[in-house]
């Protein structure tokens, strides 16, 4: 039968909730924080906001015939129980959490949550496939070495992640970057030093990224990949329910273009990251997180297309 | 362990989600409609909000050392699905809902939706419980007979629960009324011909209840009594989250000393109703409702108290 | 034929629309003006937002059985075309369009704009009915001499008024006045000078208003009396859309207590002014003007009581 | 004499008002309903929200030189007085509302209310018409059979048009399509069984749509069209007050292309809907739905261009 | 000469801006932390906008006459300079600028930043007077052991104070407590262990605070006393804008009660803490702590009264 | 050391405060004004938003490698000390305000206010240099010669520039003009009478600006040129927070282009204008004028690039 769009507990997409990732092909899954949030808070409240907005999504995607819950068993699996008063801590739940999700053979699809929990959530994604590559969508590069004297949080979470080996850093893209910056020459740390892909916002103004998308799908190959998409990456106009915005960003026909992009790869996680429910005054920030996750499961391995 | 305020599935209070009332004494059960609404609408994202805020309520009731969860077995069954585009099909679903909570002999605890709710759960209630007494807080008298040329809605429920006999009439109270008026004398029927006790807002101003309500503990007597509930009893700088706000209403205190004032009562259903969250800019509306429905399950019969 | 709330154009109360006075006993008017304020503008979109609001309002008085339209002929004249870009010129439209009122044989009921319309108002009310008595309901006393170097602006309209002899000042009653001040005895002028009764906050708090309205019903005695109430009378949990909000103001009883009181008096005119609709966030310091402006309505000479 | 923005009543564009069509070359009417949702609510506040942000709108179209006011006799004809509680009386009020509008020989420039209204609407067009073409914008094809169960609602209106026989499907075009879907293959039953041009968001990605707009002229002929323009067509930056909101949509640049690519077709009636002032928080939706139904006066047969 | 109301650098009511408290009499200081925080975050920002707000502050108090400017000489001296990511680093930060707070025998006003900060800053205090007596309004009693298996933390500060032997126990009253607790007793530890006068919300309801300050004064007498006021002991309907409301709590007048019944006591500190501008949509809570901060000073030892 | 960014007074970028443009190459200056507006109020209190929004400004420009604060000697100084009742005298307050800032051999980087500013600004910068260049990027011409009735206002200011012979006209660009007009050909005084080169928004509708900007230089050349930059320029979508806003407007891809695109110009003065926090309801408005006014100071004559 029908079930109305209010009604009902607010879980992903109306998913039904299980306690565990067991049996899962894929599971959404919440990270509420924002301790590592250096200028805005309120990411704490992304899970629970992206899974109210969620209530909208239908079964299938009209742009791309994907049939997901067609080809995965899909559910909620409930938020990690962090600590809001240790982010490192919360680090060490996070990644416990996310090794059982890997021992079960499941997709992690993460609601955020600020952006330091990419780093915890990757270390247990390479401790089962080793050094992954990186799809990162962002503003910002995410690889400070230390953000106002410290080493862990939303700044600095792929610094950590290179060091720790967690990344095969030829098959790392950034894009989406921009705004201003600690230093003149903000990426060469990230280019020079590591060989990362970064494409920074002016070159993807008023463009489609479907070619870019071809390029990095040749440069990321068949080995794992993990997919972490930080809201800000957006146009605040189009994502303004966020910590840190910065002006001229990507579009959301660029963000369909960059995760439809990643159809093909080997996907092993994703995360959105950085929605800010009490600067989302519409909703509609946690509103097109929600989309964006129903497209990253549209993309992972083995979905069924029309 | 400790679970921190912003994770997990917003269910009521944090409290597990179970398919049904089986096995319970009380029951959180939302039922999530506006389309009895006159003015603005939005209530049908009450009970989503109301959950949301809830989560910040603790286990005791601090100002009366009540522990219900020591006594009772209480749990969130989910919502109604409620049929957006009619109005009356909805009330057939609610109160066929209703039954199996009664069959059960759970007590729902309902979180609201527009007030048209309250005449199909009493006809479920009745149907167990035979004529109930009622307590009734408002803004409004709610027993029009016909609103903008319509029976049901949310101007008429009480209306046809005394049609249908659903009422106890001698033991029936409402609270709180006032506001600009159809008629010169606007409780007239309630007063003289069904011999309900009103109390308009006039009567509260600047009074505690507690006097009030040993008066209403005895028109009430020991017979099953349902509490119904509108936000906009609320004055609303208390409650500005409602559809048909009138000025110069309750405090949140009178509305502590109501609820606390009906402890010993054989209550038998409770509900909430009229949250709109659209406009209520804070979320404090649907906390205060939160906090309301949980002194409700404070002062249901059996609840233990230090 | 019922009218559903949200249908119509929007005027005061759903009354019809009319170019002028002519033929009312009573008119409904908007001075949308803010240029007059220091702090937080708004207040020019006041008179649009109380019409939007008062949509809720019904033809009785619930609390005093009044039935307004029974006995008067009210209509919503539309508003003063004011010049936004010169306060004094406005000021002079203002008083003309009252001369045309007055002339009219018409009660004003005026829909505000920030407080400095009540000085050109006074002016042609005090030209047909010779100094007028004035009960005025603010957390400010209005009677600065020089606002930031200006004569003419919201903090001095009663000044002005006094200097043109255009009050009874024996007959003049200050009420709700608080908040920090410019000087450390902020009401002598108005008391010791003018002989005006001041009753600040602090005199009004945790009480009933009946009890001073009876005396002050004495004070102002049979002559003519204007009412003029500024919104920021109320403490701003109750009216925060407003441009000077000081805390611990009037409660809305309190204020239908005073507008209550006046019955029985000569009111030749009421103004509610500095609703600013920009902080108005959920639409409700809207909603309690129209309120207001209602019961001032219901409280004009001749008007039926059931 | 000038009028300043913030003064005067609230009627379209600050038209007069006048109670019905008669003599009119085309009249701005509001149907404010919302009951046809299915998800957030609101639009019933849509036409008034919509007229006080008009106040902005000056005499001429400063893009394309067209000069309505100088052409057509236009007005504000007020709202049709709809039951809040019974959507398909609702329907009812419409049809016969337009007949009416329709025998007067005006075009009709609908201010919504959700788009449930197109469907009576176009039911009195199509009495005077016969079928009609229709240029539909929107992000959902609202052609589905069944909603939520019921018949009519804001999702299916064009499926109930063509079953009645009121649009000429060769002659109908949808733009702006997309958004998950119910089914994989969303708008077959639209191109292949009814032959209506789908234009999907996605083939309007970054493109200039006034090309596309030669070719509808091209399709649509001389003979008598429907413009039905749901605001949720725009990408929820521009558009966020809508209750249905799709990520990844058209820009007011393309709106404008589009209506201004209407020029030359003989319209015989157009509606702007789903505009949900609750959820739009600076009323800039309503202010572009403004600026939207004045280009579509500005393309209405006849209007002269400098 | 004047100074509009809008302009200027936005410090604590247009005080002059200095760097350290060398010379000062009384000094306010921002600390804007949230991390502390167990539900809403936000209040890192509470320092900046009640800044802004304070723009409204006049330079005399009207209700007490108090001429604070001609008593003392007050700056704002900015805000520490806290680590955002390191909670017990941050309270080292806090508790050295204090220290030097003290050495210059300047009285600190504080505009928090989140309940913890009581604690370093109590730690200061007591190093300079010994063991203070402690005058603590709140909804809560901030006495926990552990929250969420953390020492540190805003629901903490009083109980690490009790421990180091900062407060001086038999002169402290904590006002205004209430809502969901942790146990059924929530206040033994205070009152049984500690000796602390505890007087929960339902012991203020409807009452004037003036007599308990009375009582207060004498249970505090002439020895060194801090005042800290949690913005949250408020109602929400007067202080929206705040982490963890509860719901029937104090009012302004209590509130000024409270704060005017400091006079004559030695203060030697005061803070306000938990305002969240996130939640508060209006400016009303920043602008209502501003009042309060303002008044404190009004009560320092050795103002003036005319 | 690092500073947290919600800690210190907030000063823009958190550049040190000075009473005074001596010994400054560049001044940041607020005009806090908004009585010129003849819509939506509020700009008065832009630069005290657009102050708090620029903490999270860094010191380099990512996009372009420029270092200002290596090259130019800048301070916050504060803002003007407008009259709020006087619209003329406060043009006469900011005329001699900016004479000091010009005597001083500062170059004006001018937070706003409404645009009437422009005209006091522009009166004492030519007073300097002569008659000179100007890049006008805005929503509307602003060269309407009366509005209501008046001379000086925000739709008035480059007429009167023009009039005394302020602008060298053949070097006047105007870009980003559309809306609906009081004429039918808005822009002829402009473009036929004073030789200025007009680009309306529909010439920059999904375009690079780059290529217009190397345009724009070639006409402008080597002399003197002042930038006035209009927020409402931007989209609504982007730049919600401003009293007069018209759909389809410029990116902020385009607003960097046309900024960056004036690098290698003499630009003596710079303002952003119209930014009105109450309709700015998540900020960003004001984040985005505080990001432009950092890329204004990026391309003053001067600074190094690496
Ligand atoms: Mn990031
Ligand atoms: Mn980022
Ligand atoms: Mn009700
Ligand atoms: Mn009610
Ligand atoms: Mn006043
Ligand atoms: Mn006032
Ligand atoms: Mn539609
Ligand atoms: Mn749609
Ligand atoms: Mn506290
Ligand atoms: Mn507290
Ligand atoms: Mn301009
Ligand atoms: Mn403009």
């Amino acid at each position: 039968e029908f079930v109305a769009r209010p009604s009902g507990i607010a879980t992903m997409c109306k998913l039904p909730f299980q306690q565990s990732a067991e049996g899962l092909d894929a599971a959404f899954i919440g990270v509420p924080i924002d301790t590592g949030t250096s200028n805005r808070p309120g990411a704490r409240f992304g899970p629970r906001q992206i899974r109210a907005e969620s209530a909208l999504l239908r079964q299938y995607c009209g742009g791309t015939r994907a049939a997901p819950y067609e080809s995965l068993v899909v559910a909620d699996i409930g938020d990690v129980n962090v600590n809001v008063y240790d982010l490192k801590d919360t680090c060490k739940r996070i990644r416990e959490a996310y090794r059982e999700i890997m021992a079960a053979g499941c997709v992690p699809l993460t609601l955020g949550g600020d952006h330091t929990i990419s780093y915890p959530i990757l270390q247990a994604v390479a401790e089962k496939h080793g050094p992954v590559g990186l799809i990162h969508v962002d503003a910002h590069a995410d690889t400070s070495d230390v953000v106002l004297g410290e080493k862990i949080g939303h700044g600095t979470p792929f610094r950590r992640c290179v060091e720790e080996g967690l990344l095969d850093c030829g098959r790392v893209a950034q894009i989406g970057l921009r705004g201003s910056a600690y230093s003149a020459d903000a990426y060469r740390w990230n280019r020079e030093q590591q060989g990362f892909r970064v494409v920074p916002a002016e070159e993807c103004w008023s463009k489609s990224l479907t070619p870019l998308m071809a390029d990095i799908r040749q440069q990321v190959g068949g080995g794992p990949v993990y997919l972490s998409f930080d809201i800000d990456a957006l146009d605040p106009a189009f994502a303004p329910g966020t910590g840190t915005p910065e002006i001229a960003g990507l579009t959301p026909i660029q963000a369909l273009e960059i995760i439809r992009g990643c159809r093909g790869l080997r996907l092993v996680g994703c995360d959105l990251v950085e929605v800010s429910p009490p600067y989302d005054t519409t909703g509609n920030t946690a509103l097109t997180a929600a989309n964006l996750l129903f497209e990253m499961m549209c993309v992972l391995p083995k979905v069924k297309y029309y």
